[in-house]
């Protein structure tokens, strides 16, 4: 009776929540696995007694399977989301959804054309209890109207290979969603600017950069982003209201004492900070797919990420702010 | 493959349980239930596709289950729990383990005979993400030798029926048990001392209390036990020790801003402090059962508690303080 | 023994200062007060035991007065500031040091060329401990290069006949030269960006706004300006740098824990939150006087400050970024 | 026109003291100092402007003295206030007001006899904005009804000398005049409990303590003592309220994050964490006495306190709780 779920992709965070389905999500069993590194998903497969299949669609097309994880690299994305929409099976993909503006619209069109929602994005914040407190305080009016957004994104490091704009398509994103989603609004421009570097900064990347974005109804979201920090992994969030202030707060549990100082941990990086969060996400998706129902992201909120996110990289190097162009919102999102 | 369960009581805390381990919980599912509440048995069995057995007995001995949550009256426990070591299976007991002295001695003695350990003990705060950082925090030297525990347990109210003996039974019992596994160490005697009666304290309760225990390697542990205090329930610790101190800290994800003031929320009950403690250790209890092992607090953890608690509740009556006597730990508890 | 000092400006802070010093300031004493609303300066004289002036010369080159301090309107400042330098007497000044730039720079010009320094702008964060401990945070190194500066500056209110460009002039001013102060820095450019407009917002002002500061190293400074807010006074600057922050925190001393709420006060203006910062800044102008020494902002700060307020004003029309245009910075200024 | 001050003592405190009111206090002069050591009495008067006396009694009847502080070695100052009192000078006397029981009442039944109240002592703490904000809390009936008071003292070190019993009557002392104050109300026993001995424990001290006071009222105070605690000098206070919690905050003013770990400092003693509220006091002191009254701890407060530090010095070594017996109240205590 447990949900049959195939996972594409056995990287880092393919096999991550792999194992997280497979022992702490309830009403979930992972059937299969798929990853071009044959090796690494029969061993997964070996480990949590999934099937180890040969070929994406092999796995999305499985009668035994129910649903579908992406976790595969972002290029692959689009394609393999629109093979789950083809074969009706809902489906958790990773953000990215897509790597390009035009591949993300072409899942909007294709979920909007079936005319039923298959698809959620894995923008986990959403399902993170300090965000959530964040929205229903704004949702209940205690702050009034939102007039600014400050976001703190600080990364103690970023892997081999991380480009200057995926500063913005890739860190900087969690931002874009997270904006869209607490105001429900959309971003209609952006404009990037420097800080000063630092020693740290890795070459080819603009490092420190303060992202400022106004949403449609004229909020101005800005976003510190740092690709690397040593001092810890720092997530912020406060909204300011007209009549008051929600504050995303650090989730400490405990503190220490010792030696003249009174401290907390800083975390040491996201799966610190938002391992239990994905949890939630998936035992939130799990739920929401055997009740025959969708919940968080949706393509769309995957396609307008997409197309910020595409924006704040052009203007990494623009001297203007960049407008943001959106297709017409299907009827199916709302 | 997942692990058969039988809930054994279907009150408030039992529903819980039954509920998570059928929807959020991996690797569990939820084969029975029994209640002498024959309806409300039912209604749960009903709801989570579980059966409803006529006896705890019965659930006990099914062949298809393979382990026993207790959540049934705290009279009812020891029996229960002999009842699942003479089947030879694993069992997770609500606290107390015996509502008597003698019957939690029954208990040990009869897990010692069987030479294997089957029971661990409901004392959810062992799996505390806070205090659990308390402990590491202890464990590895860092504030040096542990001299004194401060611990705060607040109530907004109690049930009906609540005696002034269960201010330390039920309640206190929580600190009795946390004290003991932070400092590794058996508690020795006890005294209770009253504060300043408030507008709403109930008739026949001391309330609020101020427990002191002392531990045998001399650690002076209070307790601040209050049954009925509005503002919200509150618990804290704080351990000293010669170098530093270990908080527990409020575990506040976010804050707000409004009309003057900044302010957190204070929990308005266990369940909203307490509710994912008892998901991990559910999780953690399924994923040890599934290995063949036992976590958490065990026999001769919830028999320790049982002691000091009912010297605490001697000890309420008394002048002086109230010395408290184990039997030999079986080597079966290390 | 004691300094003797004449104010000019009885109106809110005049009067504060002037009963400040006589009351709660060692080495001080007024000597004499004017104000052009003659009988609220003579009710002042008469209540401090100061004699009361008929013009701002007389009281400046009175024999009796060792120092003076400006608390009248600020397009007084900068002629009484120079009547003080041809008097060869310490003044300490209000900001703003002038009302224009061109005023500004005059009185720069005529302290260099007196050839020492008299005068001390009335910065008064300058002397607030948490400010002072941001300032030595950074200046000991401990959080390595400074690349961006977080400020944010909501006031519960402003006067009437309080312009769109005096919350640059005014308002904002006080983390320009915060700024400059902390980063040891000159700001070379400024640009304006406004928020979502909310019901409080008086007509004719933009609010709230977001200010954009760059420095000669490249440092990004970042404040956030609100005129009207109704929750309260909130003054904040954290300092982002390579290897650490530096936060400001609100300076509660107390906090509350009533009906489901821990909280602490959000002060109700800048006199509740900076008053005993004015009165550190008094008992340091005295000690410095007696000394023949000056601390604090000198002329050249209050006038950067003027110029980059200017710049910040101009750029609340302006699409692009201002440039800030500096005179030569004259050697007695280090 | 300013107050014409004597101190009696110039060891550390009253260096400070001293220093202080020649410096940074309104309305304040030293007029002359004194202390056995003459050199260090020379020195000071020198270097603030004094004259120094050869004798305590010179000083206290000089006729260019108005009032005076006490801040001599403890064993003096009741015949030092004694002789204040007969020649009609108010005078602020360092904690405690006598070495023993005897002494204090001597001094209460003088200035009783007097009819007028002339003495203030030193318990700085009352000026803390800190505990001043928690008895205003308490005074407004915020917190409902006080029942329990949690405090602790704890200390990096102490002078070498320090006995046992100084625990109680030279540093516990504070807590025992700060839960009167807040409360408003006698302590009628007291009980001593020792935590377990840490390493860095002096011989002959018991330590750590805590200490159990009852007031008239039935509040329950209990007060952590450490006497050496490497980590800081860490002092608190938490008034537990049938309706709420006023809880004294630690007073940061900034916070630093760095390689891991957000931290704020703990105060490194006494003079850290408590030396602007010693300037208040003296302040407060100095304003009252050119206004003709008193304000702070009376005589009485400081007999009261030294009856209870000596009963808690008495119970170190006791097993039950020992009693407090005051003598009546004079009147003129109100």
């Amino acid at each position: 009776m447990a949900l049959r779920i195939g996972v594409l992709g056995t990287g880092a965070i393919g096999t991550d929540h792999a194992t997280m389905l497979a022992t702490t999500i309830g009403g979930a069993s992972v059937a299969a696995v798929f990853d071009v590194d044959i090796a690494r998903a029969g061993e997964l497969a070996h480990r949590i007694g999934a099937r180890r299949h040969e070929a994406a669609t092999g796995l999305i097309n499985d009668a035994d399977v129910d649903a579908v994880v992406i976790a595969s690299p972002g290029t692959a994305h689009a394609e393999q989301v629109l093979a789950c929409i083809a074969a009706g099976k809902p489906v958790l993909c990773e953000k990215p959804l897509a790597s390009t503006v035009d591949d993300a619209a072409r899942v909007v069109a294709a979920e909007a054309a079936l005319g039923r929602r298959l698809v959620q994005v894995g923008f986990m914040r959403r399902f993170d209890p300090g965000y959530v407190a964040v929205k229903d305080t704004i949702a209940a009016g205690r702050i009034g109207t939102p007039m600014i957004v400050h976001c703190v994104h600080r990364n103690r490091s970023v892997p081999a290979g991380f480009t200057n704009a995926m500063a913005m398509t890739d860190t900087m994103v969690h931002e874009i969603d997270i904006v869209r989603w607490l105001l429900d609004d959309e971003i209609v421009s952006v404009r990037v600017v420097r800080g000063r570097r630092g020693p740290h900064a890795v070459e080819g990347h603009d490092d420190p950069q303060l992202v400022l974005m106004t949403t449609a109804s004229g909020v101005l979201a800005e976003v510190e982003v740092i690709l690397l920090w040593p001092p810890g992994y720092d997530v912020r969030c406060e909204v300011v209201g007209s009549d008051g202030l929600a504050t995303l707060e650090h989730p400490r549990v405990v503190s220490t004492t010792m030696t003249g100082n009174r401290s907390e941990v800083v975390p040491d990086g996201w799966k610190t900070r938002f391992g239990d969060t994905y949890r939630i996400e998936l035992q939130a998706w799990v739920a929401a797919t055997l009740a025959g129902t969708v919940v968080g992201a949706s393509a769309w909120d995957g396609y307008a990420a997409t197309v910020v996110a595409h924006a704040a990289a052009a203007a990494q190097g623009a001297a203007d702010e960049v407008g943001v162009r959106l297709i017409a919102r299907p009827p199916l999102y709302g």
